[in-house]
């Protein structure tokens, strides 16, 4: 098993539970009801957060395993943990503004993309 | 390989198929156009029935596989179908009413959760 | 390992990818500011495009996976790459307009459901 690899999937699995409760409290501060999805900014960015974190869910789990057992169970929980921290640093930029959400946004995609570069790299050199 | 965990899994995949389809048959029943995702209140409880359902699959699968591999195909897969029964409950709720979505939803919620928790500690304690 | 289907679910992950990029390069054309998700019709079908695409991916990988371990790796990334191919049809019609975006959902769609159909097949049949 990937031990490393797993403990990084759950603790982003943790991260991304926390941006959805996120969702939750801004609708308690702002008195957007369910199920409307808009009608306050502070609201429209705790959502897009979360959202945001989800739409990369599947280009960041598969290819996080993709790399652990081609290349590495070390270097792909690394390279996750890189990937969660940029998550957070894009949390508490975009919540603070929309402005403020580049430098997060960008080390999670260097480190997602970063683990989707090797694995296809691996998968590639197999088959061919 | 697990196979009742793999059954739950396709199940469930099965269940959110569902919630997808049951959108598009709101958009018939309620009028709203695509690319339009509000306009309705039928329709946008529909539309986050199927939403609240793909938010969480992030966060039950991966911790249902993990959850299979450490501890148990057998236990994993019955804490499984208790998410999907959650989720079902939870679809008939929310269809009625915003206010009624909370016993289907606590029912996935504290499942998902478990199976979370379980794959957590199994990981550390192969870690530490 | 399953060489063909890695590689199939890496050039998913990269064609969603690409949706993801071609929703901010909508916003630029037509002026829709983060955090809104709506106010132009082609800003609109962008999203819609990454939405369909994001809420399909739960369908689509874990059946494929499954598929390639209990069948065939070879078969499972055959119909994987099917979908991928419904997908750009699906990108290019629904981009377009709404009304066409419906040969490319039914590629999708029936490779994505021959996945799971043979995946629940071989996991009932294990089972039982």
């Amino acid at each position: 098993m990937y031990h490393l690899t797993a403990l990084v999937t759950l603790l982003a699995l943790a991260f991304y539970f926390f941006t959805c409760i996120n969702v939750s409290r801004s609708r308690t501060r702002t008195g957007v009801k369910v199920p409307a999805m808009s009608g306050h900014p502070d609201f429209e960015r705790a959502f897009r957060i979360q959202m945001n974190t989800l739409e990369w869910m599947p280009i960041f789990l598969p290819s996080l395993w993709l790399f652990a057992i081609y290349i590495s169970d070390a270097i792909a929980a690394g390279i996750g943990a890189v990937w969660i921290v940029g998550r957070i640093v894009y949390f508490i930029g975009y919540s603070q503004a929309a402005a403020k959400r580049g430098p997060g946004f960008a080390i999670q995609a260097i480190a997602a993309i970063a683990l989707w570069a090797g694995a296809l790299w691996a998968a590639v050199s197999r088959v061919v």
